[in-house]
């Protein structure tokens, strides 16, 4: 299939929206299946709607959706809850399986989310337990026998650098460890092969590149051997094998079940439900190839345009996700100045501005025009109009 | 106000909706606040929403909503993730706050992912902790020197027993524990004053009485003083004191905030918030009274006319909450048959048939219409039908 496809998403006139890998943008149908989600589902059907409309087994049904774009087989991915807290489920099952090792291993180029949860988990635990995070470069060499759980993101958030998966996954096989993989950067923005993989978890988001909306649920995968094994430190009801009885103890569900917690985001899970639908006329290979056009086109044309920014990303295209990052002191403000001229990035602290390019509503003329206005930005100092400097940080 | 407000829902003609207390009906107002959620904002602001449409402020703007409700203080309710993770953050909390202690105390009409997620707490930390689950007259003397955390809900989900919130919060407080209400049943049901309760935490679910929707954020209480001084065990980055200074180390955020996990669930959000205005035209003491007059109604028709059916609630309107239930050995196909008629109730492992009675949208005549069908059911033996027998039982 030839890309972009815009025509399946509702995105503002004039808009070059370089932001996909913070917030996907709407897709076409949504909004539908969202007012029916609300009007006949939960109005028509009410609490009838947990069997009529699938509710209950949505979390599953969407998981082996979003299993199948992340190389998971059927039945070994589920939806639900956020992100982290999902990163929570999969490093207390990882030292669960590990009992007699203290360490968890990261790098700080982790999404700092991800270090801030383990580090609650191991306040929890307690008894020597402790987090290591070392440089990207070095993850490799730290994995000893000490390291129960290696927990990675393969795509950094800043820099867009992005790790071998599976040549990290065998290191941390090779000394005992158990290995965690966050997909945030990667689901819907390049091929991932868990099963080749052979990794035991997975985590990700839905709101980046698959477009499933401001808050969409997360996801976990648990490698289909374990599924019946793994321990559920978040013990809720919605993953107990019978739910309905009640049962005054708790007992895991059959297979990836078990990590379900409480109810499901039935409004949101609609919204993801319908944006998945993209996947069905287009293929990860297709937007990958795609991609790594896109950000090599980018970064010639602001390289040459404007020399004052530094490309802290790879600049090779296979050891790099779907962004481009540079680094420039001026970069909140220029930032601002750029939104306001209608291309959408984004900045991260300290001095990154960040561009995401997503194949399926942008193409190599909408690159072209963005680098285009940041030079004028430059070029003509813009940026430094004070509203630009005292704009909020939140985004 | 006189009650109900029947015009403020849109419930399907002719349905005796008896189920608010599992999921409450679509508010009017809702379905167009969820598609301006989708279409003006996520589609028309993509990234800005966070800060242009407020998506980053909503769990504290509406946790100060859903606290107003219930007697908390502004700033001191946040919403976010499901009720079993609330609970977990909780419990977490509370036990670190009495390190020298190992029981968590709960009764066994707490609802059973309460039990759940208090069992995966106690493996997480080892060492000794554990839970124990006493009958519900029994909690108050089981409270002693060994026990850090008191759990329980304060009506329970089966029968409507209703606790004694401020005196059981006392007997836990004479023995030095910390106290946790879950409100999952309370909250938009009846009147709740956290303040004079006096508790360190309450938690609770918005899809009931509250008519959140399906998926509904829960919300988290933590008394004013222990704000700033609670340890967060799930340690989001959104509750972090500078989430976008993307930091190594997790340092809380302040106040409440800090009980923020990940990303908000910002369409389930859109519809709570509409859905929260309809406190706007009425008061949880005027609910309340014709909650009892309801109840008590109910009671007295089906004891009149189905004999065969075993009243399980509390007799006495002050001792219980905002539902009915009968024990009733054909209790699931009898339920099955009345929701065929178009009255729906639920069922609840082992035989009980529960009934909740909202008075925003339930009145004294659909009460007495609701025990004349059941009685035909019975009579009638309509619930016979093999039909009935062999639905799922996931409701």
């Amino acid at each position: 299939m030839t890309l972009p496809r815009k025509d399946l998403f509702d995105i503002p006139e004039g808009m070059i929206y370089l932001d996909g890998n913070s917030l996907g943008p709407l897709p076409k149908g949504v909004a539908a299946a969202v007012q029916d989600a609300v009007v006949a589902q939960w109005g028509g059907q009410l609490i009838k709607g947990w069997n009529s409309c699938g509710w209950m087994a949505q979390p599953a049904v969407v998981g082996d959706r979003v299993g199948h774009l992340i190389g998971a087989s059927a039945g070994s991915v589920v939806m639900g809850d956020t992100l982290s807290i999902k990163v929570f489920q999969a490093l207390a099952a990882g030292l669960a399986m590990r009992p007699d090792r203290k360490v968890i291993l990261s790098d700080n180029g982790n999404f700092p989310s991800d270090l801030y949860m383990a580090e609650g988990l191991i306040d929890l635990k307690g008894q020597g337990y402790r987090l290591k995070v070392v440089d990207p470069e070095a993850v490799a060499d730290a994995i000893d026998d000490s390291v129960a759980v290696v927990m990675l993101t393969e795509v950094d958030y800043r820099t867009g650098r992005k790790h071998d998966m599976q040549a990290i996954t065998q290191a941390a096989h090779g000394a005992g460890a158990v290995m965690v993989w966050d997909l945030a950067h990667s689901a819907g923005a390049l091929e991932v092969d868990l099963t080749a993989a052979n990794c035991e978890f997975a985590v990700g988001c839905t709101y980046k590149y698959l477009n499933g909306g401001p808050g969409a649920p997360a996801f976990i995968y648990v490698r289909p051997d374990l599924a019946d094994v793994v321990k559920p430190a978040l013990a809720g009801w919605l993953g107990h094998a019978a739910p309905f009885a009640f049962d005054q103890t708790y007992t895991p569900g059959a297979g990836i079940e078990r990590m379900r917690v409480g109810t499901p985001p039935v409004l949101q899970m609609a919204a993801l439900e319908q944006a998945l639908n993209v996947w069905d006329v287009t293929t990860m290979r297709d937007v990958r190839a795609a991609s790594v056009a896109l950000c090599d086109l980018f970064i010639q044309e602001v390289e040459t345009r404007c020399p004052a920014l530094t490309l802290i990303s790879p600049r090779n295209g296979a050891q790099r996700g779907s962004q481009v990052s540079f680094a420039y002191d001026n970069g909140y403000p220029a930032m601002q100045a750029l939104i306001a001229r209608g291309v959408i990035g984004d900045f991260r602290a300290l001095n990154v501005m960040r561009f995401g390019f997503t194949p399926l509503f942008i193409d190599a003329a909408d690159v072209v025009q963005a680098a285009t206005i940041l030079q004028d930005i430059l070029d003509n100092r813009l940026w430094d109009d004070p509203v630009y400097l005292t704009r909020s940080r939140v985004t």
